[in-house]
């Protein structure tokens, strides 16, 4: 079995999955259980590049109510040369007040001093509940045992330990064209724009001369096109790291084949999801209008409970159009225009097509369904 | 016991409550079963005013994919003088080609010979099932029944004719200052902006020189402040008839109270609620910023699903109101800025408040929750 399962990932040809406890030459990580959770649950992760001079990228939520350690990252880190990365999941360190930050910077700088490295190059990410203050002595423990613990094969308990509500880690390492990709995400809730609402890591050999433009163009075709309940959330994080040592270049599609198999294990893992819907808009006046017309759709309540209901109700698919286009001349959408057929089959991806009659303009998202599931995780959760 | 019972409806002094089956004088209504619904449930109502000169106003949905009947209205009715109404509650008529319009032209055509009137002069709605070409049999047959049952007693069959999934009928039937409000309104699914989704229909013997203006006025305080799912419907009507026989004005806050207590109860019988909220955000930049943040809070499922639980999560409304505001620099949302307790109060009507601290920008939106009864309906209903 290969790693890009879904049908909507195209896998570059030769690509071959390795463990995904391996991390791509260079790296090393650890998960570890430092009491922030209850019952022994590993609850910090440390990840760590053993190249001095290593290329990277971050990109960090929009969300104006942003958590204490993406505001310490936008402000106090060297996006480009970043080598590693601490993470807990036990609480997001948002809306905290002033004390987030400090406990933000001094978790990253226990992590930096365990690692003897320069602060300024120590990422820092954290998920969980919102609102509870950081039990500083417990991140301590953690980043010390974690720095003891740091293995090339800590992969899989380095994604494990950035688990919230996440029903399985998410992570693979794929070799390809040689070089290696090794990358973990979480997500669950609060999944959608900006990029999606999750936490990512990415770690390779291969050269990236533009991290950056290559980290944006792979998320705008994976992470962006994912929503759970259109909630941008206070904490995302995508860290994607390069040594380059392997001498070559990526080769064509990889990293956008990893990152969109990952956002979709995001979408089919979301609060209470059993099935993912990938709703396709052409015909638009332009891109935007198609992107806004999908979203509309991926974020309709009566469209996610009609995938969760196998019902191919092609009516609320209208009905969610013609909401984002208020305002403006439409013509009939009946079921000339719209393919839902697969949201009343048993498959777990189901393809929606609406076809407009305004332009050329195209998009798509991969949306999932919204469960009894959904409304029993979000109505027992306690702040 | 009074109408007015909601705890954010100020009723006007001296209104005094007459029985709901009561229309305004110089109207009269009916209520048949035409067939259209299984198992003899009332599903075609009539509404008639006998002044041969009276004043009116229709505000209509602005979604895009509109169903026939509100083309109809929008194109070939006289806005300013209707005197009738035909509504079906069994299909919206909404998506199934030209056919529709033909038939939303043929049941208001039928209801204007019944009661020989200017088929300019009435207004048609229908409402139910989505993508479901209209029996026009049964239409014609129920137009001349109820044509045939007019009452001045007809507001309660009226109300009860024009539901589709609300649990109860809403109405009611005002005294004061010496004229009469009698009102009629069905909610349930797809309720949000514009104005909400939903019927509404408003007769008085009061004089109301610009009924328009009056009507938009009392709208933007009621109709336009709530939501139920998000969902702009594809048949949003709502018509003020207004005789002047009275030979009086509207008491002031008087149609302001009716409409906004009809709304709250669209929003307390929203598809599986069981509670509602209102959201208050002050200190925003603008008014625009204000009601941008209050829509995001009162549209996340993951706040509705907590107003469910009992959950006072204030850490999901400042992720809300963060992403409303994406991108801009923002003040951190704690405790201090963000009253939710009574999330986990018992109460049926929950006040919560959010303080920014950026202008003096004020709005408000009152929601429902999100509950496992909304996804048994919606994912159970079949187009």
């Amino acid at each position: 079995m290969t790693f890009f399962r879904s049908r909507w990932v195209k896998a570059p040809p030769g690509a071959e999955e390795l463990d995904p406890a391996e991390l791509a030459p260079g790296f090393r990580a650890a998960g570890v259980a430092c009491g922030l959770k209850d019952g022994g649950v590993t609850d910090l992760g440390l990840l760590a590049c053993e190249a001095e001079k290593a290329g990277s990228a971050l990109l960090l939520t929009r969300n104006a109510a942003a958590a204490a350690p993406v505001r310490v990252c936008r402000e106090e880190c060297d996006h480009g040369g970043i080598r590693a990365a601490v993470v807990n999941s036990g609480t997001a360190n948002a809306a905290v007040g002033e004390r987030g930050y400090r406990d933000a910077l001094a978790m990253r700088e226990a992590a930096a001093e365990a690692l003897g490295m320069d602060a300024r190059l120590v990422a820092v990410a954290e998920t969980g509940r919102i609102g509870v203050p950081l039990a500083m002595d417990s991140v301590r423990r953690g980043v010390a045992e974690a720095a003891g613990a740091l293995s090339e094969r800590g992969a899989g308990d380095f994604a494990r330990a950035i688990m919230t509500t996440d029903r399985a880690p998410k992570g693979c390492t794929v070799r390809s064209g040689g070089i290696t990709i090794s990358a973990q995400a979480k997500g669950a809730g609060m999944i959608e724009p900006g990029f999606a609402t999750m936490l990512c890591f990415i770690q390779t050999d291969a050269r990236i001369p533009q991290p950056d433009a290559a980290l944006r163009l792979a998320v705008a075709g994976s992470f962006e096109r994912i929503t759970v309940d259109g909630q941008m959330s206070t904490n995302d994080t995508v860290l994607l790291q390069a040594t380059g040592s392997s001498g070559r270049g990526l080769p064509e599609g990889l990293l956008d084949a990893v990152l969109l198999q990952l956002a979709l294990e995001v979408v089919a893992d979301g609060e209470g999801a059993t099935r993912v819907g990938r709703i396709e808009v052409s015909g638009a006046a332009s891109r935007d209008e198609a992107e806004r017309v999908a979203r509309a759709i991926a974020n309709s309540p009566l469209v996610k409970a009609a995938l969760y209901g196998r019902d191919p109700n092609w009516g609320r698919i209208a009905q969610a159009a013609g909401m984002a286009l208020a305002g403006e001349e439409l013509e009939e959408l009946g079921p000339d225009a719209i393919e839902a057929g697969e949201m009343g089959s048993e498959s777990p991806e189901a393809e929606i097509a609406l076809r407009l009659a305004r332009g050329e303009g195209r998009a798509h998202v991969c949306f999932s369904d919204l469960t009894h599931a959904y409304v029993e995780l979000n109505s027992e959760y306690t702040t």
